[in-house]
């Protein structure tokens, strides 16, 4: 990104004007479009907001922008020679389409640590830098010789990854298949995204687990599906609930995340199991099994997934690296039957043409690597010492404030707040301290709740972390 | 994939009747689901059909399968203990969804090419294994330190690699922009993808070459668009019949592949580029300019894109590795306005979370290396000298029945047959003759056209698989 050079004797509001005016010229921003605000360019720049309001002022007087009240500051129509008829609408475009943008706090967040480095990130659900097998995966990369062919791969996925994933599958997980059930994704998100856009139909009723990670995401909506909920408590989803649902609305899928549920942390009972398996055997409905966080569990004794036990092949399994190795590797995994794994490769080339070969090579290696087994160790040790921090430091400085279950596995607490806060201005007030979370109500609970995720921030900051929040939760409640 | 053991004492048959089972005991076929086909399971496992008719024979005996006249056979849902209605119909899964499968065409080509490896391919748009940089990647992944932090990477992709492709796209493609104007997309498919789904919406009206490999493309009718042709002869495509389309139909975006274009080779002329820029000015309508094959200009002069003449910004360009290095890295680009790529970047982000790290940084470091020209400069002369094998095999072997254009640049020739034959029969013909072509129709032509790709196969096997063409068309057309 570019930045305004303090060395330069060249005043930096005059360097902001040309930086402006130059990329107008290249298109970036077409004539009649909008320019960021004064406050985001400063944000972006790292300069007073000042600065940028002289900046414009350069570039209004030349003709080159327009500043209409309420609307914002614009590019020009009549300088570059256009008519407003002459340039694409592009901000109708950007507006259109029937794919919906992200949650608005989730482009806040996102928007935030972008512009701020310093930021505490208790938002992002990934493993801090430290965590990953970066060492293990560089050592692989230079140790193993490269594929020999570079071309685009079995629409499935790399056979090899495929026939290494059946070995942990078996070992890990208790799931026995083969290579040609299994679909190579770029990770979970994907996976969800062919399921809801390939083997369901605008208007189709699906229950999921509330609160959920599934609600943060709009491709449900985008999908047209109508969303019923499945209360979750301590002991997880209630299965109970899924027979009248399917009476009142015929359900098509149900989705869930029985390990470590993001974002409540929960895991489900024995009980909940085989009851949630035997009504959706009895009504015929197919199971979505998420399980990015089972080999995490503190105690190093991974709780099989449902699919271990689903005899009848009724449950699409879904795994990934993201939450126990490294997220940007981008490689996740489905099991489901070969209709399915058919259908989704086929829809998947349409829509990228399948993955890179090269994560998909290392990931390979990696699994069947000597590296796994203590990188697993090494990872459950960390997220249980970060997560005892986490608890510390809310016990305490928000003992008053705040209700939590302390959950045996994965990267999240999922925290009640005791005075009714609004969603919204904590965040900003957040942002404002330095630290970022995720409000419940992205995850579709009522408002009131906040998800911490302990698994990126690095150890030392988890601590200022809180103490940050808490300044914000009590600025808001005083 | 599984292949009997024909070392084993075990009969064939018995070998993999048990192997079948194993899969329906898995999961992966469900009770009550189809099974494949004889002929398809016997091309899989390399044995004759006798042989899985008689593996059949046993499951059925021993209740396991069930076969249906005239439906194929099926897992058998007694044996398993469950009902139809306990089991998801997976069928009625896999077959609903608002996404369109493939073609069957395509879907056919790759079934053939996965069963068969010694088909020679005139069908892959791709370049054959030795064309790609190999071992300049393997040295530059030994070389270079691996990036220190494996996470979700920014939205608009890799920061070093934007910068790259700053400078390339100046250097080469005379485009100037900055890092911020640049979406990383994993291909031109999935930029393509995303533009008709997020910035289109359903029943919207857009202008596409005919013929063009965007008709191959079922995400366009997936997305709910009304498609209108463009003519297109030897100059490239018509631009004046766009005026007469937007009155008729209100035409809201134009996609254009005017650098050698695919399926037919053409180079859309002087004149023609600005006729289009100009039309498309006036009626304020966007162009999507797809651009993979102009570094493959024979002549060694890429054409520049309408992109490096396109002063307010009413384009957006899509560019690739693809089709100038290779297929399986997965790494493609858009240039566009900043309220476009903002928004496809958010998009991006619900549908697979963005691209890993590895293949980006891979791009990147090539792109800047000393390897980049040098390997522009073997692949033209090495597609020149296919293409060269290439009409002189069609001269030779079917003078009388084919006429083509000489394309000046990328890997197709587009070829047209002077006696009426049907697609699909020539197809199968020439799967038995042992090659695959693409046929004329799958790009939205009439019937009586042929695609063939040069670049993927291999040199010495161009005139034999010209020859093995040969042999099924004269056969259909005796």
């Amino acid at each position: 990104m570019w930045k305004p050079d303090r060395q330069n004797k060249k005043p930096l509001y005059e360097q902001i004007a040309d930086h402006i005016e130059q990329r107008i010229s290249y298109g970036e921003f077409p004539p009649g479009s909008l320019l960021p605000s004064e406050r985001k360019l400063a944000e972006q720049l790292g300069v007073n907001r000042s600065t940028v309001i002289l900046a414009f002022a350069e570039l209004r007087s030349m003709g080159i922008i327009e500043s209409r009240s309420g609307s914002g500051t614009c590019v020009s129509n009549t300088k570059w020679g256009a008519t407003p008829k002459h340039t694409p609408n592009w901000k109708r475009y950007a507006e259109g389409g029937s794919f919906l943008p992200n949650l608005p706090f989730l482009r806040r967040i996102r928007e935030a640590l972008n512009q701020n480095t310093s930021l505490i990130d208790f938002a992002s659900g990934e493993l801090s830098g430290d965590l990953a097998p970066l060492d293990e995966i560089t050592k692989l990369m230079s140790e193993h010789p490269f594929p020999s062919y570079l071309g685009y791969v079995n629409p499935q996925g790399y056979v090899p990854l495929r026939q290494a994933l059946v070995t942990y599958l078996d070992q890990y997980r208790g799931i026995r298949t083969t290579e040609s059930s299994i679909l190579i994704t770029s990770g979970s998100q994907q996976s969800l995204y062919l399921i809801t856009q390939c083997l369901l139909s605008p208007g189709d009723a699906v229950a999921i687990e509330d609160p959920s990670y599934s609600y943060s995401l709009p491709m449900f909506q985008s999908a047209g599906l109508r969303l019923f909920r499945l209360p979750v408590d301590r002991e997880g989803v209630c299965p109970e609930e899924i027979r009248s649902l399917h009476k009142k609305h015929r359900i098509k899928m149900i989705f869930t995340n029985p390990n470590f549920q993001n974002p409540t942390g929960t895991l489900l009972s024995e009980q909940r199991r085989s009851q949630l398996l035997e009504i959706a055997s009895e009504l015929g409905l197919p199971i979505v099994e998420d399980d990015p966080y089972s080999l995490t569990d503190y105690e190093g004794i991974p709780r099989p997934p449902l699919k271990s036990i689903d005899p009848i092949g009724s449950i699409i399994y879904i795994g990934s690296f993201s939450k126990i190795a490294a997220s940007g590797l981008r490689i996740g995994w489905m099991v489901a039957p070969h209709s399915i794994v058919e259908r989704l490769a086929d829809a998947r080339q349409q829509m990228d043409f399948g993955l890179s070969v090269i994560p998909q090579q290392v990931a390979a290696q990696f699994l069947k690597s000597s590296y796994f087994e203590p990188h697993l160790e090494r990872l459950r040790m960390q997220l249980l010492f970060k997560r005892d921090l986490l608890v510390e430091a809310l016990n305490k400085e928000l003992p008053d404030l705040i209700q939590f279950n302390i959950p045996q596995g994965g990267h999240h607490m999922w925290c009640k707040l005791i005075s009714a806060v609004n969603d919204s201005k904590l965040l900003e007030e957040a942002i404002k301290q330095g630290v970022v979370f995720v409000p419940g109500s992205v995850y579709g609970s009522d408002s009131g709740f906040v998800r911490f995720t302990f698994a990126r921030a690095k150890a030392e900051e988890i601590g200022p972390g809180i103490v940050r929040f808490a300044k914000a939760l009590r600025e808001l409640i005083r």
